[in-house]
């Protein structure tokens, strides 16, 4: 039997297992559509320091049987992209702007890309993008993927001349979708998203005429993360052979590892090639199979490479953190931590977390919400494969039995240059130890001082209790062994007043059925 | 700021991603490229009707602080790769005989490659594949990837006279593992393939020399899959314009339904164009947008579309199945059944599922063990977001609430031109609710005769207890009985017996402490 032989071109093979990126059915893939090009949006802000102002515009254009289409626009006050790269990181798969190491929301430089792709492949129809990198210029472009050969194929081109100096990027496109079942998932992520960025400003006006506003509150945002080499500990031969590639042969292994590598600098190279037993002044040129084998040991092993720098990323920062939380939940209690940086496998790291309890938090009493974030993204779906899931779940039956009369919502984010994500989808997070333990850390750090406000709010309510009592009657008693001492009263005013205070009751007890 | 745009090729796309297809780290990767290489052997043989006989041996050669070298060897009798494929489809990124609609393994068309690539990346060694069709030839290559290109590049190449008509894959490549920890899902994987394949004959030899041997005890094979055309419900409107495209545009509307698409035949077609409003003798050529556009919604919403033909999968088969259950575990009770196919999306499925009960069976009394198969694929990992985790789940915790005093296993199977693969990684099967439906079904039809089986044996242990006090006062009191009335003592062996037969009781009752 004669088997027919296929090369697929990376759209091809993306378009036929879109299942997998997320677009798996048409309420799931609206969502995905919008939170796809709403990343790239935010990233084409935070990554280069602007506040986010991002609009976006469902609009249902045809109700069918068995689907429905929809037109979506989205605004972003960006960067904006660059002529020659638009076609590129709008119409072709794996051409992005996101293959650096860098904290950023988009990880696989696809998604957007499949959005496009997906809105082409259920209405036929083409994209029209329009962007300005703010120069004098703004283009305009409607255009269609190729599957086949993975392009973009142009429908038309206008250049428009930009006298207000507008940038960013303006996408609109149809697809089919269903917003009936989609939309508590879009709505749940902007606000959730909103919750950890206080300094963008999001405008949705759903197809129903609803809009959802979530303002700016604070206008300090975190600082943009930074592009980095790579750290000796998380690479491979290949990329050690492909770093090599790239410096002149008559380089000295010396300069070259001060040159390639991340936190190596002229001590750190000399101390390593010790370890490693190479000769600083051996050229890159005279580098033998053997010699390579070893340097690439040697790196992996050596335990005195500086770790990773933090610097480069761009956590949410604690007291932004807390004011989104506020924010979006005006929790009766709120209180967050950021971990100290730490590494994996040569990737940074960093954990913060959050703990808010009542208010307009949703949920029932006893309820722990769990909400995940990763680079700034919230996580909605695949919550019990996710490290959090798995460490919030041993604590709660471990040592953290936690009653309550309210929900309670337990914030997690992990910034990193390498989210290790478990599908392209971006849902769930793998169980890497360090991340793992910093989780836990960060976790337990919450919940004790929690435990220890919730131990006060009990304390208090007792004192309430037995005050609003006293209350009524002390005047009386003091009246009374007034009359019975033949003295005026005693002023139990003030002594009412230091045990509130003590107590740290409110000055005025409404006074309750007892 | 200047972003850096860049594009990557598949190979490099996957090489940077490599933990979403299942390579996070050496165990696992160890793990995942034994098995992708053993599922394309055992496609290769079972696509083609052929017996499968595969060999595996996997040596440590070197051990290093930080990860172990292994040296896996792989051969199978299979159909062989053309010796004008060989090179590409082992040592490109996405070029595959997998891009057929067909049930197989394989399903991405990538995990061999992929597994080779891990290997040169760990280790920097090249690939050596020796391959034949069966006819005069055997080709052998080395050769490594160029992930920069996606191209293969070739070491060396030999042909061989191939005198003994030999046919079949051998692979052999290096690649860093970790057999400590892999080796229990590696025996595992293997153990649990036989179960459900007891046709093939699978050795492996492990690195510290163990031998595992999984013969083949059944001669006949499931019949092997077919590739089909698409069926109208599975399409999409972008693959709905190519296949317009590769017909000749004087071909008439009624003609092209009957010849690209699985099961519309003439009389299906005409009825179907009536109900979409479209004149079947229109030409392809003369389709306007808006036909188009009818046409591709009309293909959707009709439903009377004959379902997809399950003739073109493979199911294991239930007396295979039994058999092969059997053989591995040697339990107590087997059953099995095999669902009527349905289909989903217009992909064809069926599911088959079996119980096993006692005998060799790992686990605990109550333990109830979820064996999942995937177009006899087993899948060991991520079972908590699986369909028939959850299935499973919803019957114990209602309707099902089984006890066991001995472990119990539940196989699942499904086969299909297309599993709903939740990951590239191949672990988990999305809950589309067709399969859900028919995992239920089966599993109940399981469950019911198995506790009608257990009830039978409950009833069986009584008797048994009671017809032991019996046994042993039975012939006293017939004696004494026999005295008091003054005649010989009733023969009550014959009433013993007759019980015995009617409850199913052995011969000889062993006597154990009352």
């Amino acid at each position: 039997m004669l088997e027919e032989y296929k090369r697929l071109s990376p759209s091809e093979f993306f378009y036929r297992n879109k299942e997998i990126a997320g677009f798996s059915n048409p309420s799931r893939s609206l969502y995905t559509s919008i939170r796809e090009l709403f990343e790239n949006s935010m990233d084409a802000c935070e990554l280069n320091g602007i506040l986010p102002e991002i609009i976006i515009f469902l609009r249902r254009v045809r109700k069918s049987e068995k689907g429905e289409i929809y037109k979506l626009y989205i605004q972003d006050n960006g960067s904006g992209i660059p002529k020659k790269h638009i076609l590129n990181a709008l119409g072709t798969v794996l051409y992005s702007s996101k293959y650096v190491i860098r904290q950023s929301r988009g990880t696989f430089g696809l998604g957007g890309t499949l959005a496009l792709l997906y809105g082409q492949i259920t209405t036929g129809k083409p994209v029209k993008v329009i962007s300005s990198t703010g120069n004098s210029q703004i283009h305009q472009y409607t255009f269609k993927i190729d599957i086949r050969t993975n392009n973009p194929v142009v429908y038309s081109y206008k250049a428009i001349r930009n006298n207000k100096k507008w940038r960013g990027t303006i996408i609109e496109f149809y697809l089919e979708g269903n917003y009936t079942i989609a939309s508590r998932y879009i709505v749940n992520y902007l606000k959730l998203t909103a919750a950890i960025t206080p300094y963008a400003d999001i405008l949705f006006v759903d197809p129903n005429g609803t809009l959802y506003y979530f303002p700016r509150t604070v206008k300090r945002m975190p600082r943009p993360p930074k592009v980095i080499k790579p750290h000796p500990h998380g690479i491979d031969l290949e990329f050690l052979k492909y770093l090599i590639s790239m410096f002149p042969k008559t380089m000295t292994i010396k300069e070259f590892l001060t040159k390639a590598f991340h936190r190596v600098g002229e001590t750190t190279a000399l101390r390593f090639l010790q370890y490693a037993k190479i000769k600083p002044t051996l050229r890159l040129g005279a580098i033998s199979e053997d010699i390579l084998d070893r340097l690439y040991n040697a790196l992996r092993t050596y335990d005195k490479f500086i770790s990773p720098s933090a610097d480069v990323l761009s956590p949410i920062g604690e007291d932004i953190l807390m004011e989104g939380i506020k924010k979006e939940f005006k929790p009766e209690y709120v209180d967050v931590v950021s971990r100290n940086p730490s590494s994996y496998r040569g990737h940074p790291f960093i954990i913060e977390a959050g703990i808010a309890y009542g208010g307009e938090l949703p949920g029932q009493a006893g309820d722990i919400l769990l909400f995940r974030y990763a680079n700034k993204i919230p996580l909605l779906f695949d919550e019990g494969s996710d490290v959090s899931y798995k460490v919030l779940e041993r604590l709660r039956q471990g040592s953290y039995r936690i009653q309550s009369d309210k929900p309670i919502a337990v914030f997690i984010h992990i910034a990193s240059t390498k989210i290790p994500f478990k599908s392209v989808g971006k849902e769930a997070i793998a169980d890497v130890p360090e991340i793992e333990k910093e989780i836990e850390l960060a976790l337990k750090i919450l919940f004790r001082r929690f435990l220890k406000y919730r131990r006060k709010i009990i304390k208090k309510k007792e004192v309430e209790k037995r005050l609003k009592i006293y209350e009524r009657y002390i005047h009386l008693i003091s009246k009374f062994s007034g009359k019975l001492a033949d003295r005026e009263p005693a002023d139990v005013e003030k002594l009412l007043e230091k045990v509130k205070r003590r107590y740290g009751v409110k000055e005025k007890i409404e006074s309750t059925s007892l």
